[in-house]
């Protein structure tokens, strides 16, 4: 089998993890397998390169920054390249412009736009263990440095397997894989064998960080199937794969929680077609993302409040902002709360299971935790609660979903 | 006027030194020039990137290894770009690679065979502040990471220098500038405000660790002034630049030491053509570089001895290798010894005056100090004595030679 395995900043966090790394590395190949490794930085090596960047500058130039934060994986490759190497087998270390990961211009948070894998190919023929730096790549115009954002290296990982249409695309990571909840939490949490595309990202986007969510999307488009596991131990991971008949089955895979939320309310706009628009418009432009909205209508049809959700770190912008367009459009009032928490139950089988929905608003007005807001999509329930409910909300639901049994499939 | 200045490892150890360092530079660029800012690694980086290297594989590939060391360099070089446009310049920081630096594919110690400077011109043009990545280059066919050796950022900021036809290349130091000697040992040690480039060139590579040897054979074949002074304080430094009338009035500008140097003595050799020649190419089959070497015919023209000297570093391997050599050739006996120091007095002037020699000779006996080889070349006398001399024969040496006195020229 031709196999990526990507390797995060926990995995290759010091001189020992990355011997224990290229041994699993070494090992895979002597199963009769090719392998290309994608490593991230070293844990802490990004965080502590930006915290340079910030004594420096107060405002940092994005393009500086990606050459800034690109060396920390050019140090993981080179070093793993010569510890696969010192166990006796070739390997060949390549940047993000070497492996051809062409992306755009958009510095920080750059898109892959093609992938020119000759030079792994070129490699794999010729019997080396290949490893890439995640999170980087180059433009194609003016071959200029990007990074791929945040968690990007699972995108790279994903990225290369598609371009060199490898089997499998491996992500190990500190935990044994997508668990049904946070096991911190819930002790009783279970792993999964497998999930669906569709499911993971919904987990990923929704707070489970074990996966970037453009890497799962990016695998669900081009069908390259995942395994999260660990690179601490032998146990087998999750399986991310397509939906198949068995996975519906299952009502409810997860349960997620998110408390980096802030929640936004206008009070008494006046009921009149593209406030809303207007509204979030401004908002955009400011690159706030707006996750959960909801607008109810007063008895006379005059008014309506909307209230949404943005990023805890986004408020105090998204907060002012909202002030001076509500003052615009003649709103009554603005009010913010930022002491609460997203909830949310995940599974492909809701598409053809009613009730689900009911079965989880009741379980938790049971235990006294009042709803908010309520967003849903096919596959996927959140809930607004008050963030101290957040840990008896999780367990609530785990249990009432029965999530710590493994489904008969 | 266009400068290139290079800023090494000490002069941007930390974020405070960075700053420090960025202020200069703009106060250049407000005086009226533009300006090319190398940079090195800060300080002890690199050192830590090789000790990682050696922790995962005994014999890290060199190529990796180059990969390893280049992150040094981007670090910096983004971090003073970002620390520059924090005053209020624009600024723009560069790769090797982008700053067009091509060299030949001998990892870790790559020659610069080219630089395409387009980009580096252009930026100036457009009123950038350009800063590039030292010691790091890219080959031409593969675009491969190369690095230039330990110092190569001095050659990096002089091949630049060169290229964008810059009036000026500052070196900045943690001194400030050439001195006649150690001021650690001789206490009245002046600072030369001029040196020729035949002079800084021996300095250099006998051990006066002010400029890297490459740089000032590069310097001299392009003729680029250099001035070498202390990013640490305003002081003007020393110019070095082709020699001139004025120099030659000085019979000796320096005096350097150089405790780094152990001898081997091959003992009766039998003395038939080609011994020689079979002895030192054995020896740089192994990469050693031999710096001085003695022949003595014994009197009655049969045997011979050889002694030479080897980096004390080199001193296992050459000993051992020369007693498998000398085996061969049937020699009698291979000593060595390692407490021996090389005792260097320097100066243009020598080759227009006599007896310099002579009296370096006659103050080190008068001292007691005992002579074991004695080589010299145009600009330069060398003696091997015994380490424990050093300090006092250097400061015999600078005394007789008066170098503490300003010249009058």
């Amino acid at each position: 089998m031709l196999i990526v395995q990507k390797y995060g900043g926990t995995s290759v966090a010091n001189v020992e993890r990355i011997k224990a790394v290229a041994e699993r590395v070494v090992k895979t190949v002597e199963e009769g397998n090719k392998v290309v490794v994608i490593v991230s930085a070293m844990a802490g090596e990004t965080d502590k390169l930006i915290n340079l960047a910030y004594q420096v500058s107060p405002n940092p130039s994005e393009r500086e920054m990606d050459l800034l934060l690109s060396s920390g994986e050019r140090v993981t490759t080179a070093l793993m390249a010569m510890a696969i190497e010192a166990l006796g087998y070739k390997a060949i270390a390549l940047t993000g412009r070497q492996a051809g990961i062409i992306t755009d211009s958009v510095h920080t948070k750059a898109k892959i736009e093609k992938i020119t894998a000759d030079r792994v190919i070129n490699a794999l023929n010729e019997g080396y263990i290949v490893v890439i730096a995640g999170f980087q790549g180059i433009t194609e115009d003016d071959l200029e440095v990007t990074t791929l954002g945040r968690g990007g290296s699972d995108l790279s990982a994903v990225a290369i397997a598609s371009a060199i249409k490898s089997d499998l695309c491996e992500i190990y990571t500190d935990v044994e894989g997508v668990y049904t909840t946070d096991p911190n939490i819930v002790s009783e949490a279970r792993k999964l064998d497998k999930i669906s595309y569709e499911e993971m990202l919904e987990m990923a986007s929704l707070g489970a960080k074990v996966l970037q969510t453009r890497s799962v999307e990016f695998a669900m488009k081009y069908e390259v199937p995942i395994i999260v596991r660990s690179s601490f131990s032998d146990k087998p991971g999750t399986l991310v794969t397509k939906e198949d008949k068995d996975m519906e089955k299952v009502v409810v895979s997860g349960v997620t929680y998110d408390k980096n939320q802030a929640k936004i309310t206008i009070i008494g706009l006046p009921d009149k077609p593209g406030i809303a628009a207007k509204l979030f418009n401004g908002i955009a432009k400011a690159n706030i993302v707006v996750d959960m909205i909801v607008q109810n209508v007063s008895s006379d049809g005059k008014y309506a409040d909307i209230s949404f959700t943005v990023p805890k770190t986004d408020l105090n912008k998204a907060f002012t902002l909202s002030k001076e367009i509500a003052n615009e459009l003649g709103a009554k009032d603005v009010i913010y709360k930022d002491d609460i928490s997203k909830i949310s139950i995940i599974g492909v089988g809701m598409r053809t299971h009613s009730g689900v929905a009911a079965q989880m608003f009741e379980a938790l007005a049971k235990h006294g935790i009042n709803i908010m807001t309520i967003s849903t999509s096919e596959i996927k329930i959140s809930c607004i609660i008050e963030a101290k409910y957040t840990e008896l909300a999780v367990r609530v639901l785990h249990d009432v979903f029965k999530l710590s049994e493994k489904a008969n499939v």
